[in-house]
């Protein structure tokens, strides 16, 4: 018997995973969530049948999605990652010594609780003394914060489900406000080849907030058409400027690459600057 | 009814299209030819179920595949393709004033028909007076050619059937003398996350006849993960260095993504640079 996992990336484009084994699956009071074995990508966590990380390919994201904004403050201490209960942000997170604080807020501990099970190569960084989980609602947790992060990651899922509220206009504002006067934020925000909608909606509801915004590339090869985008918002520094030293052991992060993910091809910077006047962006 | 057409990218691994018209299939005497009218990526070109082209996202390959290694060289004229027979390598190629002639060397008559009939946005190209196309093997083409082209540019399918030969030693020795003193070549090579034994291989054999060979990359969204190679073998110019300025109305390729295309992730690099000994290259 084959049993495969088939995910709609887009209306039209399926993607199809033999699954080894199902080791885990229920649903949560937010959302389907699976535990996949797979013999292409290890393990695979997925919710609402979409691919969320899988063992064999997670460095790209967590790598880009911690290590530019990380890289590009010259002494990041707090951090605050919203959504991100696989731990693999945190893990990236903590290999900068200076990082004192790494605030996780997930929505879902059940997400935690089964990657803490399967997944331990991310989830094992959650039990690090300078990391503290908090289950929350990450909308309502930044509300509560003034002046306090230096960095807040948003590694959320897309953008249904719980994850609707992370990608609004108030959303931004009170994450600029729980930031410090020298704060950066980032946020996965999807394909720039398939998602030509939401891409440019989420990147002006970042920059309505911060003076500094800017979109940058990694390769996912489990996400659709594997181009995907995060987008920085910044208060003072340039997010696309190394100005410390990469960790060691990384896979696919080097400042050499961090300067790189920053070059749009013209398709994609005029996906985020279309021609013409400037759309009114919408909460 | 719905009809999807699904490629088996890796072993437990397919991804899957919906198809809403089947323009044309056949078997030709080289391999199995499909023309699919798809809603998400345009009309699609399959050959042996593996996607080729599709009108969508072919603007990623082929201006990789032509603008990189035509503006390393100051002043290419003369510019052989060998596959290519959709046509869209000759285009980009031809966007360059300075070459006088291109000749595309495809093994298969049917794709260039085919071709010319359902991808004229590619295909058209080939009526330019510029280009000449020539119905021969690739292979035995080279060996009647000394010291005679500026660029050779193998846009060829993977290394199965017809294609095999386009990735031995021998080959791209053949290549070589083909070439003028100052010449370059480029080829595609496959996925650097899926193809980890194919892309040092050809890389390796590129090397072997090469004294500059250079790995880069740019993003397919139809082939597996997104990520592909491109390996260039050079005689005298530094591929990684755009020389000339790139043509108008390009929506990938533009200088600067040229050099960010060279930036490798550590574990590409690792890919053709294993640490320990180098490996020895067989045919």
């Amino acid at each position: 018997m084959q049993v495969w996992f088939t995910e709609d990336q887009v209306p039209g484009l399926r993607i199809s995973c033999q699954v080894t084994k199902v080791l885990h699956q229920e649903k949560t009071p937010f959302q389907r969530l699976a535990m996949l074995e797979t013999g292409v990508f290890g393990r695979m966590l997925t919710l609402d049948d979409i691919i969320q990380t899988t063992e064999r390919d997670e460095f790209v994201y967590h790598e880009m999605i911690a290590h530019v904004p990380l890289s590009a403050h010259p002494n990041p201490r707090r951090v605050l990652i919203i959504g991100g209960g696989d731990g693999g942000t945190m893990r990236e997170v903590l290999r900068h010594p200076g990082v004192s604080e790494c605030h996780l807020v997930e929505i879902d501990e059940r997400v935690v609780a089964i990657s803490r099970q399967y997944l331990p190569s991310l989830a094992s960084a959650m039990d690090d003394p300078r990391g503290k989980v908090i289950i929350a609602d990450g909308i309502k947790h930044v509300k509560d914060y003034r002046d306090y992060y230096d960095l807040v990651i948003v590694d959320s899922t897309d953008p249904i489900g719980p994850a609707v509220g992370l990608f609004s206009v108030e959303f931004y504002s009170d994450v600029f406000r729980a930031l410090k006067e020298d704060g950066l934020c980032v946020a996965q925000t999807e394909s720039p080849f398939y998602n030509t909608d939401l891409v440019p909606a989420i990147f002006g509801r970042i920059r309505a907030s911060f003076p500094i915004t800017r979109l940058y590339l990694g390769v996912v090869p489990t996400y659709p058409g594997g181009l995907w985008s995060f987008t920085a918002g910044s208060k003072k520094y340039d997010p696309s400027v190394p100005v410390r030293p990469a960790p060691d052991g990384l896979r696919y992060y080097s400042p050499d690459v961090h300067r790189a993910a920053f070059v749009l091809p013209p398709y994609v910077q005029q996906v985020i600057s279309p021609p013409g006047p400037r759309p009114v962006v919408g909460p």
